[in-house]
């Protein structure tokens, strides 16, 4: 019997939606599975979840898709291709078949600020490879990528200390 | 300047509670944070975040306290006498001020099932080490509790596998 991949997808406004994803990954690789995990958005290799993932060298691949793209960068059609690289490199990586589980962190932004389109992503989220489990995370996500997903879970924001002027620290949220 | 630890509280019905708690804590060990883990209900030492945190023997610690005191069991008294030992053993790792961070992986079922008191719970959390982060995951987390707290987030379940008959599978759930 050929395992069936889920696809996982934290979203909402709150904290968590990254974190749990990593989470998941290091414990799909603690199961042994092969793991790739691409940061779309933020993310350097200096956080620590990049330093926790390179304990797993033999299992984990970690790539950080992140600089250079944002939105708020002043050369939106940098921007544009940039992203358009990553989705790209994620593609490529899905179709290879050669992992048990992809994250793609903060993927829906792609989408929200159409770098890439809704129906690429379901595209290629419909059409992985069997086998394999899809992590997606990021605020907003669709109605259509909800519907693809089989396990959606909302981080819901209750209280925040940045309310109380606290900052980000490392170890925290990076 | 003496750091200040947080209070991080992942509470709701949704997937997520732990697997974020986790990735919370992998990322800390990442950045050199001395972490213990402590498990109260679920879990054993084949999980793959129990091999996970394996690879972090330098600077995470792992406890399953969760065999044999869940509400299900027959015996209730020896229930909450296991329950009482696996609190005063978080207790005591808390207040040796040995660690960054510490997490407390379904701790509020303790108090749902009566078996830890809620005042004993928030004295706890409120006079930790200054430096230390808790980490605190559970449903049903009670009001005094995500007061205690400096960031709450409820996982809420938008969809989830279980209503299609999917079986939870190793690398995803555990």
């Amino acid at each position: 019997m050929t395992r069936k991949g889920l696809v996982l997808l934290n979203t909402g406004n709150g904290k968590g939606k990254s974190t749990a994803a990593f989470g998941q990954a290091m414990r799909a690789a603690g199961n042994g599975f092969k793991v790739c995990v691409i940061q779309f958005i933020k993310g350097n290799a200096q956080t620590g979840e990049a330093k926790a993932f390179a304990r797993f060298s033999d299992n984990v691949e970690f790539h950080v898709k992140g600089s250079g793209f944002t939105w708020a960068t002043e050369d939106k059609s940098e921007a544009v291709r940039a992203a358009r690289e990553a989705f790209d490199f994620a593609k490529e990586k899905i179709r290879s078949d050669l992992y048990d589980m992809v994250v793609l962190d903060e993927l829906t932004y792609l989408v929200t600020y159409e770098m890439v389109s809704e129906d690429e992503v379901i595209e290629l989220v419909d059409n992985r490879p069997e086998r394999l489990h899809l992590v997606i995370t990021g605020r907003n996500a669709s109605k259509k990528l909800i519907d693809a997903a089989d396990l959606v879970t909302e981080m819901v924001e209750v209280k925040h200390p940045y309310q109380k002027g606290v900052k980000a620290q490392r170890g925290i949220e990076f």
